[in-house]
């Protein structure tokens, strides 16, 4: 096991694997741009070092610096978090030839799934349903032949893509070889990797993802699922685990079918199997994501587990800390993304500095932020500012905590607007609080806003 | 059940009542001194009303003050928090003689318990052991009689005492009877009723107790039990539940006692079970603490239970939310006590305005406090400033995480220290980690302390 971990990210993520790591007894170092010289991990961190300027491609993308700052600060291991480097095969390379543990998958594996049409392809072969679609990329003439064969609406996604980005609903014939032409430039010009394939789009989908633990002692373990259909422009804006609402057994057949394609593929880390569930109840396989995410806190709520932790022991060589047998779901747990964005103006990103922010507490709320006040958000960056995580015995609880919880968090400074209303109206609408939503609840609220 | 409640209390314990009752949907009025006109409770509640000038007979204290207020805003219910008023029969009945549901036991019974000596008697009756000790106040010849045929060290206790004050060890029978006479003055000034008790004092004792739920429906929960045993002058640092290094069925049988006491003698409400445990595992019925305590919240963490809420349903006759077979403990819980004092200076309070302020987060930590960078902390009342608690499935994650914790803490201010590097001294300190602590530890350290 190694005894110092750098972390390769920034923002509220940054912090979260500190505090694991110290927690740990592991050293951490932390590295950061120019307009992150006084974010909270840099003070909190035994050791930072400052890796280039704001733009991401010379400080967090910048594979050279940071690995000349593990090699400065003597780090045994680096965590990339989410985002910038955490699904680069050749970063995960390079830190295995450097002679840094990358926490997170092996770099086979990781170029095996960060291809999202050949992720498709594995799975299928592996046992997973998939919708209707490609399973590799396609040139212009065979994916406008094979969207109308599938029928419309369809989307296009980029192979290079994941996380929600890269991805453009097309709904007729008629727009398929512009929106087509598009897809390819906005692929090219975000992944360097113009490849796109496509699939049926399902409309009044849920978004459910299935928790995986793998590590090398033969341990393959799923933690729950988790909600994710509240969803802007396929960003998620809030995240509930159990998913509310699915048929009784739908949720334990798809854990057991990302455990059986994990375990087949030889999956190793922690992961995420995301699915996509039609209006009839049917699921189907869309990604898997090889790193920790955003939403982890929900599950680490009702497993009682520190899922940093957990992938920290597995890419050290430990097994995972326990059997599937020892996890029990506990509850339920919500977690709410707050952007310093302006919902008013089409969700513009707002920077600034805070003069007051004092994040909500007390019983069973957990905030996740690299805020303070006096805090300057930076222009640079992704907008989330916090993430507000209740948890309750059951399902009422936690919507009435995080409503209480939501209305209690204060922040303000020159020119921020945060979407905390925009989220306090999803929480409370009657969709969400029967737990009905689905990934069209969003527009359907913006729409109805924009009526007002 | 009643729609709003009136919060008869200040600091972190007002609004932490305050939140449940938001989620619960009750209308929340809070009172306040002028010294608190700017503290978060005013600003969160849904009415404030001012009670008074900052000493507490004019405000915390003024029962005339506040039964007007929770009149003038229509309130339904008073919740007392700890100390003040929490415990004073008086209040109890003239809040049920003015038609306010008093969230508390009914006041027959926090006067029967409220006399200490009269509590230890019934206690005994309902079959718990008791220190060797007088069942009734004592005059000084019959005390120092009695403290003879015991023998010293014994403890002279206030009546009209609890939760730690009103209490004095008396070490020689030459020392008793000017023990005695301060002793009474003390209660007298403390509590204007100078009646003093006396029991065996165990020194090296472990302080456990139980804390238990019962409704007005025939249920009468225990929900675990808490070591208090890190005490400074009988005021509690750090608490923890479950209790470690106890022998293995000692817990049960000190919650099967109390259970069966509590059921004797119709206990109403939440209340606690105050025990000592000597060297060699015998335990002894100490007081019962008829209202919610500072150290709730670690039972909170573990059971997945909110406390207040289970206190105001059983006061508005609803059955507690659980029964017994459905409460399970889950880890280990551990709460700290940041007080505003400087403890290079015998801790001595030490009051100011915060400059900055910034409370421990992330997985499993929970800080309940009313400081925010700004706050003003007044000279009048008393120094606790936060209470933080960790939360790990083991004792070594919750003591790391725990640690973790109090090192990324951020509070300063001109004048201003806190017991922060203190409490981090106890923690790390091996007989706590090793769990082998008791009430003696504090004073260890303390003279530790002086000779560095």
């Amino acid at each position: 096991m190694f005894n110092s971990v750098l972390i390769a990210n920034r923002g509220e993520i940054a912090l979260r694997i500190a505090r694991t790591c110290r927690e740990m007894g592991l050293r951490t170092i932390a590295v950061y741009s120019t307009p992150d010289r006084d974010s909270p991990v840099v003070r909190f961190a035994d050791e930072a070092v400052h890796i280039g300027p704001a733009a991401i491609r010379h400080s967090y993308l910048n594979i050279p610096a940071i690995i000349e700052a593990g090699k400065a600060t003597g780090a045994e291991a680096i965590h990339p978090g989410y985002g910038f480097l955490s699904e680069d095969p050749d970063f995960a390379e390079i830190c295995e030839m450097e002679g840094l543990t990358f926490i997170g998958p092996p770099p086979g594996l990781i170029a095996q799934f960060g291809d999202k049409a050949e992720a498709r392809k594995l799975m299928a072969e592996a046992g997973l349903p998939v919708l209707p679609g490609s399973e590799r990329a396609l040139e212009s003439t065979e994916a406008r032949e094979l969207a109308d064969a599938i029928g419309f609406p369809v989307i296009l996604k980029a192979c290079a893509g994941g996380g929600g980005r890269g991805l453009s609903v097309v709904h007729s014939l008629r727009d398929f070889p512009q929106a087509y032409r598009n897809a390819r430039a906005t692929a090219n010009a975000a992944f360097n990797d113009g490849r796109v394939y496509l699939e049926r789009f399902v409309e009044n989908a849920r978004h459910i993802e299935i928790q995986v633990l793998c590590d090398n002692h033969g341990n393959v373990l799923h933690l729950g699922e988790r909600d994710c259909s509240v969803q802007r422009r396929h960003q998620k804006l809030v995240e509930e685990t159990p998913a509310p609402g699915l048929a009784p057994d739908l949720a334990g057949r798809m854990a057991a079918g990302a455990m059986e394609a994990a375990r087949r593929l030889g999956y190793r880390g922690l992961g995420t199997f995301e699915f996509l569930v039609d209006e009839l109840g049917r699921f189907y396989f869309m990604e898997i994501n090889c790193r920790i995410q955003v939403e982890h806190p929900v599950t680490e709520m009702v497993t009682g587990l520190d899922l940093v932790r957990e992938q920290i022991r597995v890419a050290g060589g430990l097994p995972a800390s326990v059997s599937q047998s020892d996890i029990s779901l506990r509850g339920v747990a919500i977690e709410c993304r707050l952007n310093a964005e302006d919902p008013e103006k089409g969700f513009t990103p707002t920077p600034g500095t805070l003069t007051e922010f004092v994040p909500p507490a007390g019983p069973f709320i957990r905030t996740d932020s690299h805020a303070t006040t006096g805090y300057t958000i930076p222009a640079e960056y992704d907008s989330l500012l916090a993430k507000i995580v209740s948890w309750g015995p059951d399902r009422q609880q936690a919507l009435n905590r995080m409503t209480r919880a939501l209305g209690e968090l204060r922040v303000s400074g020159p020119g921020i607007r945060t979407t905390l209303t925009f989220i306090e109206e999803v929480i409370t609408h009657p969709a969400y609080q029967d737990g009905k939503h689905t990934t069209a609840l969003v527009q359907k609220l913006i729409s109805e806003r924009k009526e007002r």
